[in-house]
C-alpha cells in the first residue's frame, strides 16, 4: 500500500456549479498536505448525462449506443476541464486527463463498458512530477479506439480502479456523510458504521442500499484497497470497506430497503420442471432478472409460482406473462406492486445459526407478514406489503442495534 | 482527384438545433446519391463555444489553455455524435470521429493549433465500408496526445485539410449563399461570382470578407483541391474557389470593408531608423499587427507616422502610446476610431497598369478623401472616414460592375 497516494472521487452534486466547484477544490489542496500524490476522479456536472441523454432522445428514436458513449463522455470532460483551471489558478499544478488520456482500457458493450485495465504510466509521470492528476470519471476506451462509458456508478468504479492499479487508498466524497446501518431517514436513531468488510457492503450494495455500486467494493475487495466513504459537504468522519475481521462478531450489520419491487404469482402452473424451465428461460431472454422464487404445490401436478422481480421491468413482464397465459389456458395471474424487499446482512450470520429463526420471531410478534424469502450465505431478505415497511426498519433496526 | 469523394462542412448555426440537424442529414443524405464516400465535417451548436469559454471564465480569470481546449472541444463531440445518430436512424450508415481518431495531429499554441499532418487510415477505411464519415471540426491532437483546438475558422481548416489529403473536393456550407464582388448587406447589386482564384480569395479574406478565414484558402491552394461555398439552408449554385485563369481578365473581381480599425498618427516623431524601429518592434512584442504604415517628413529629423492596427487591440496600443509618450516628450499622438478600411483585390490588377490612377479618380471623382493607401500585387486598399463608407462602396462596385 502506498502511504503518500490518494484517489480522491466527487460525484456530480459536488461539481454541479463553479461555486461547488470551487470548494472541492479546496478539500483536494488540503488533502495535498497529507499526501503527496494525489488523483481527483470526477464525474459530470449536476444533471448533464441526464440532459445529454435526453438530447439523445431528441436526435433519434434508438440513437446508437457508440455515439451515446461519445456523446455522454464529454459531461466528464467538461468538469477535469474545469476543475483543473480552477486548482491551476490556485497555484497547485493540475492536469486533466480524459478516460482515453488516462489510459483506462474497457471491454463490453457501448453505455455497459467494462474496465480491462489501466496503464496508470501517464498517471503516474504526472503525479512524479507532483502535479495533481484530475481523471474523467465514468469513460474509457476500447480496442477500436472509440470513447466508452461505464454505466451506472461509473466514476466510483473509476477511481477504485485507478487506486487498485496505483495500490493506495480510494476515497468517495457523496452526498451521505457514510455508510449507516439502516437508512437514517427510515430510523432516526440509525448508527453509522466505522468499518464495514468489502462482503457486507457488497451484499447490501446488492440488496438496494444505493451509496455505492457493487462493482467498485468488488474491484476494492479483489485488489485489497481500503475505500472511504464520506461526505462531500463536511469534515465528519465516514466509512472504512475493508478487510475486516471483528473481534466479537455482530449478528447483523446492516439493513436496506428496496421499494422498486413487483411480486408475481402463478397460480396453478404445471409442476413440470420444463414448463417451468421454459419460463425462467423466457423471463431471462427478455432481460427480466428475477430475484426471489418460491413454488408451493397447490394440488395433482400443479404449483403456485412466486416471483419478484424490479418494478422497472413491469412492461417486459407483462408481455411475457401475456404469452405465458395464452399458452396455458388454467392459469391465473396475480401482479402485486405493492411490495418491498426488507433484506438484512451480516457475516456474522455465518457462524451464528438461529438468525434466521430469530428474525422470524422478530417480524411474529410484531404481526409483520412477509410473502418471499431468500437467504443467501449473509444475507437474508423478505418480501412484504409496502404498509409494514417502517416497522419492520424500526423493530429490526432496534433489536440489532444498527 | 477523386471524383467520388467529398468532404462537405456545417458550421454552428446550421446545426444549432436538433430540428436544423435533420436538414443537414437530409442533404447529406441526397448527396450520396452523386458521391459515394462522403466525409462531413461540423462544428459547435449555435453558440456553444462561447457559452464554455464563459464558464472558463467564470472558472478562472486566467484558465489554463491546455484546459480550454479540452473543454471546447467538447462542443463538436456534441453535434458529431448527434448528427451520426440522426444519420444512423435514416438508415445511413455513420460514424462520428472525434479529432483525434479522425488522426488531425497538431502543433503549435494551445487554442491556435495549426495542423500538421492527418493521418487518413482511420476515414479512409470507413468511407471504404461506405460509411459516413461525420468528423469533429476545429479540434486536433499533439504529440503529448492532448486535445487541441484550431482557433478561428478552424472548422474550415479541418474540412479543407481533410480534402487536401483525400485529394478531393472541398464544400462548405454556410449562411451565405456564396462569394459576392461587394458584400450585398452595402451593395444591393452585388453580384455572385461564379468561380474566384485562390489568391484572389485570400486577399480578399485577408482584407476583411469573412465568409472563409485565409488559412482554409491557403491550403486548397497548396494542394490544389477546389472549394466550393454555398448555403446551407437552400440549392442556390454557390461559389468556386479554385485554380483559374480568366480568358479576358477583369481588372476588379472583389471589395472588401473592415470596419474594426483604427488609426493612429504620431506627429513629430524622429526620423530616425533606429527610433521608428524601435517603435515597431515594442508594438510586435506586444503582439499588436500594424496593417498601413505611412510616414511624411514635416521638419529638420522630424516625421509624422501613421499606422493603422486593428480596433481589438486598443487597450495594447494604448500602454505602447504612453510608453512613447514619456520617452518622446515633443511628440503628439492622435489616435482615430472613426475609420474604415475599404479594399479591391484583383487579380487582373497585375497585368494591367493604372488600376490605382482609375481608383484614384474615381474618389477623387465623388469627393471622397481618404487618410492611407498601401497596394500588394493584386490589391490596394484605402482608409476613409466611416461616413465616406457607404459612397465609396456604391461608386467603386457600380464603375468595376462588382
Amino acid at each position: 500500500m502506498n502511504q503518500d497516494m490518494v484517489v480522491m472521487k466527487f460525484g456530480g452534486s459536488s461539481v454541479e456549479t463553479i461555486e461547488k466547484m470551487q470548494r472541492v477544490a479546496e478539500r483536494i489542496i488540503k488533502k495535498t498536505e497529507t499526501f503527496e500524490k494525489v488523483v481527483v476522479v470526477v464525474s459530470a456536472m449536476g444533471k448533464t448525462t441526464n440532459q445529454l441523454l435526453e438530447l439523445a432522445k431528441q436526435a433519434a428514436k434508438y440513437p446508437s449506443k457508440r455515439e451515446i458513449d461519445m456523446l455522454i463522455s464529454t459531461g466528464e470532460q467538461v468538469s477535469i476541464s474545469l476543475l483543473t483551471m480552477i486548482l491551476n489558478e490556485k497555484n497547485k499544478h493540475a492536469i486533466a486527463l480524459t478516460g482515453f488520456q488516462a489510459g483506462i482500457k474497457t471491454g463490453g458493450l457501448h453505455t455497459k463498458n467494462k474496465i480491462l485495465d489501466i496503464d496508470t504510466s501517464k498517471i503516474e509521470g504526472f503525479l512524479n512530477e507532483r502535479k495533481i492528476v484530475v481523471v474523467a470519471g465514468f469513460q474509457g476506451y476500447n480496442e477500436n479506439g472509440d470513447i466508452t462509458t461505464l454505466g451506472r456508478g461509473g466514476s466510483d468504479t473509476t477511481a477504485v480502479a485507478i487506486a487498485a492499479k496505483l495500490q493506495c487508498q480510494a476515497e468517495i466524497y457523496t452526498d451521505v456523510d457514510g455508510i449507516y446501518g439502516v437508512d437514517p431517514r427510515l430510523y432516526k436513531e440509525a448508527k453509522k458504521i466505522d468499518v464495514i468488510s468489502y462482503e457486507e457492503m457488497k451484499e447490501m450494495a446488492f440488496l438496494g442500499a444505493k451509496v455505492m455500486e457493487p462493482r467498485s467494493i468488488e474491484i476494492g475487495h479483489r485488489y485489497h484497497i481500503p475505500i472511504y466513504v464520506a461526505s462531500a459537504h463536511n469534515d465528519e468522519i465516514g466509512t472504512y470497506i475493508k478487510e475486516y475481521k471483528k473481534v466479537e462478531e455482530k449478528t447483523i450489520t446492516g439493513l436496506s430497503i428496496s421499494e422498486k419491487v413487483m411480486m408475481v404469482t402463478i397460480v396453478n402452473f404445471p409442476a413440470y420442471a420444463k414448463d417451468i424451465a421454459a419460463l425462467f428461460i423466457k423471463l431471462a431472454e427478455n432481460e427480466i432478472n428475477v430475484d426471489m422464487i418460491n413454488q408451493t404445490p397447490t394440488g395433482e401436478g400443479l404449483i403456485n409460482l412466486a416471483f419478484t422481480a424490479s418494478a422497472d421491468d413491469l412492461e417486459a413482464i407483462n408481455e411475457v406473462l401475456e404469452d405465458i397465459a395464452k399458452r396455458y389456458q388454467e392459469i391465473d395471474v396475480i401482479k402485486n406492486m405493492n411490495v418491498v424487499k426488507v433484506s438484512v446482512v451480516g457475516t456474522g450470520m455465518r457462524t451464528q445459526s438461529g438468525v434466521a429463526a430469530e428474525l422470524f420471531k422478530l417480524l411474529a410478534d410484531h404481526h409483520i407478514e412477509f410473502n418471499l424469502v431468500t437467504t443467501s450465505e449473509i444475507s437474508i431478505s423478505y418480501t412484504m406489503d409496502k404498509k409494514h415497511k417502517q416497522k419492520a426498519v424500526e423493530v429490526i433496526s432496534h433489536h440489532f442495534g444498527l
